[in-house]
């Protein structure tokens, strides 16, 4: 039996463990075969404190509500061309690393979403229609931050290479919505987070 | 109460009525409100004719099964980003011309694809949840390229700025499944083909 093949969104967040400009390194160091990197602008969509120019992200505001850092439809986005990347290389499955329990209220994060999504892909693609559907696997969706702080530290994950901040500054803001998060993450699991702030 | 907003998916085939190099003028025709284009490198996911580097497109072979132009989940694709363009313009319905009766059995023109997709949108979308989903319309899915045909012409549509080869030659082939339906519309319309194949 040959060995199962699966595409992995990779993002720079704590539940991807990768950024842009480690990805390729951390990819070769987990003998990942192929690392696609496909470019879309999204700032000319909009629609999002992350994608609009000129937007300004809020700090952490507590849950209420989908904040303004809601990309429109963007785990839709990034599914469909990893479901299309996969059924194009014969990949059985895609990961993503969605989480809706320590997350900011963003719809397409959560399991039905991700069920549904599975669903669709199985109708609208070939291998689908063959019986051989791609699954969608989001190993982390019912994890706490802190559990996937625990997790990632047990499997070796260097977090020192992951990032979080929604501002892109030099240092994590440490205000944002997800460097909150992040930092809940590491506090309740007892752990120190190895990336600067400032 | 305000005129309702929509998103069109627009392509060069007969159902779009539009190609990339008149899609603007034609827009403007009609008095559309923005129009967006959006790059993505189809060829770096590849496994289609359509899309590989170098793959030849076949001649119409008769229905049997799913061809080699079947691009993986490029509707899923197409219909994400419309999404994602409609909730950021605050816009009701993205409307493709998916056609599912004379077509080559792409599974992402099908009905069920297709309403799959609006219940999942709705499931990942801010608006999704807030109970005002984005309905996605295919008007002519259920349409044979005779009806379309005769639909485009008592709407006015030129046909003559429309383009469906698959070859993307100066003229239509008139032998790739695309312009074989083409054909097969106006022949069963009783209308001529204002496109040159040569």
């Amino acid at each position: 039996m040959g060995r199962k093949k699966a595409v992995a969104l990779i993002s720079g967040g704590l539940d991807s463990a990768k950024e842009v400009r480690c990805a390729h390194a951390v990819g070769k160091s987990l003998g990942v075969k192929e690392h696609v990197t496909l470019a879309l602008d999204m700032a000319r969509i909009g629609g999002s404190a992350l994608t609009e120019k000129g937007a300004n992200v809020p700090d952490f505001e507590g849950k209420k509500g989908i904040p303004a850092t809601y990309v429109p439809a963007r785990n839709m986005i990034f599914l469909s061309i990893a479901v299309s990347l996969a059924e194009a290389r014969g990949a059985d499955a895609v990961f993503i690393g969605a989480t809706a329990i320590d997350y900011s209220g963003y719809p397409d994060c959560r399991k039905e979403f991700l069920e549904s999504f599975e669903k669709t892909a199985a109708l609208g693609t070939k291998r689908g229609i063959e019986g051989k559907k791609i699954r969608i696997i989001a190993p982390l969706v019912a994890l706490s931050k802190a559990q996937i702080v625990r997790k990632g530290l047990a499997l070796g994950v260097d977090f020192s290479k992951t990032w979080s901040c929604y501002r892109g500054g030099k240092k994590a803001c440490g205000k944002c919505a997800s460097c909150q998060y992040r930092l809940k993450g590491f506090y309740e699991a007892g752990e120190r987070d190895p990336v600067p702030y400032g």
